[in-house]
């Protein structure tokens, strides 16, 4: 059975949630779950729930990494963080795949120096899954790598198509730059230099996108640097919820509102859930040498649940092995 | 009374939407309008119309910049265009300010171009005024300076602070950074650089924000390379049309939701509404010397209207001679 190791001190609402999304976990879906982090806190948790105490184990962390904390530094200096035990235990093979909702650039840091890179790849890129009109799309990266060299976007284009490919069944992915207009020759140098590289690679690379093909669903694949993927990332989610926010206001500004809006309680809730982040349960951390899933620092148990079906998937789908096979035929 | 040039062709809905956007707007305010563009299809669709003639006339150009056209190339070749020729008349003083929702590359283009910049000003930026949970903030470059230096976004800054300053009366606004973290270790060489010059500017600068905070409205101003504001701009829009088209599906989805939507019209229009560009009216294009606004590409005659006073508003409060003073000051 696929064995996940959750960092349960990762994320907002850790270890509570944590611990409720590893439970739920082993009840959906064939797993074990490690629970690494300050064991006492853990147990306490745990003891809230009945479950098969086979398939779920603690692993003790002295050290926790707070979400403030220097991503370089915690690594150094929080040896024994719950973070850098977890990755620990992907590399010496006791655990298939990791989960953290933790501190994102201490997980990237810690991956990439502990387990290395996948040959061939330069630098890692944490990819999401962002619903569509049409369906969904990957975008990476949003955050990883700020600073990237166009070769590094040429990686990631690959990396996703793999990914898109053995975890979705889509072959062929349409891949897009990320730029200001659709045409080859607009852009900023390196966004005209990624074009070049991506046109000549033998994907189906379908050109410049904008920004708004992110939620088009025109393409499968948004390919960009890190600062402003993540600064696409951030403001989805804060535009998401001002409007949300907008939404509940008005329809609960009055008793004649809160009555009609009680006969469209299923279907609130159904727009609420397609556009809710934790259905999609993580981001893969691609181009590390072991399947890494970073989850959202809000992340519920419902978030860490999903998390560790992506993770899951991951792993058994040997993602990695075709992300190798990939750059041996591109690059 | 105010004088603004409109371009008539400008927009996916234009002329028919832009001239009933001026006429709409010199029944609302104290305003003349010259229409430029095409003049038999501007005549056509004035014809349409009770109004006072003496406040609207037509001046003729002959060629149309259309969306796709390149900036540049448009700029040489049509150069008897609506947007050169409003340009033109803003230039020789026949007019105060300038409204187009045409091709906002040759907008830039034509007003760099012809009116050239402000004493100080190195680039022009877009400027946009977003709807957050506090009451609204103003994103600047949006997209008309993709490779800037930090120096460009100083400048940035010093305009954005004079425009809310002298058109909403906000004394010494809130300027934040737009970076991936809010600590002013992260981020690019460019970031850390930007930083460096806001922080020692005498400017009410309050660090680096992330995407999230375009949003929350902790800050007033936020400043960013073109690129990114631009990514992030089409990010949000396209993401609001996606919410509310999974809304509208949801609620209209069974005869029982739409009766229930019959008492929330009042509050779902609202809603609309509070989030709604058009209402915003149109991109204050800063550091060139002259008003010009740059309204969206799909502006009904709402938006027009109220581009017509945003750029009454720019030309009427000389937030061009207050960016002029603050520039001496500070640089």
């Amino acid at each position: 059975m696929t064995k996940i190791v959750v960092d349960a001190m990762g994320g907002d609402y850790a270890p509570l949630e944590v611990v409720k999304g590893a439970i739920e976990a082993i009840k959906e879906y064939e797993v074990e779950v490690i629970l690494v982090g300050l064991e006492d806190k853990i147990r306490a948790e745990l003891k809230k729930y009945k479950f098969d105490s086979s398939r779920i184990s603690v692993v003790h962390a002295s050290e926790v990494v707070e979400m403030k904390d220097s991503p370089a530094a915690s690594i150094r200096k929080k040896k024994d963080s719950s973070i850098n035990a977890g990755i620990d235990l992907l590399k010496t093979g006791k655990a298939d795949a990791f989960f953290s909702a933790g501190n994102t650039g201490a997980c990237v840091c810690s991956a990439t120096l502990f387990l290395g890179l996948l040959p061939g790849i330069e630098r890692p890129g944490i990819s999401i899954i962002t619903p569509t009109l049409k369906g969904f799309s990957l975008v990476i990266d949003v955050g990883a790598n700020i600073d990237p060299k166009p070769l590094h976007l040429l990686q990631y284009a690959i990396m996703a198509e793999a990914y898109l490919e053995f975890i979705f069944n889509i072959k062929r992915p349409r891949i897009g730059m990320l730029s200001i207009g659709t045409e080859s020759s607009k852009g900023t140098d390196f966004i005209k230099e990624c074009y070049q590289l991506l046109e000549k690679s033998g994907l189906n690379f379908i050109g410049n996108v904008e920004g708004k093909d992110i939620f088009s669903g025109n393409t499968d694949i948004i390919v960009c640097d890190g600062y402003v993927g993540n600064v696409a990332l951030k403001v989805s989610e804060s535009l998401a919820e001002m409007l949300f926010d907008f939404l509940r206001r008005e329809l609960m500004s009055s008793w004649w509102n809160k009555l009609a809006v009680l006969f469209l309680k299923s279907s609130l809730r159904r727009f609420k859930r397609n556009t809710d982040y934790s259905e999609y349960g993580g981001a893969p951390l691609l181009g590390v040498n072991g399947s890494v899933i970073i989850g959202h620092g809000r992340s519920t148990a419902k978030a860490v649940k999903n998390g560790i079906r992506v993770a899951k998937a991951e792993f058994e789908r040997s993602v990695n092995a075709h992300i190798i096979e990939s750059i041996k035929k591109i690059i």
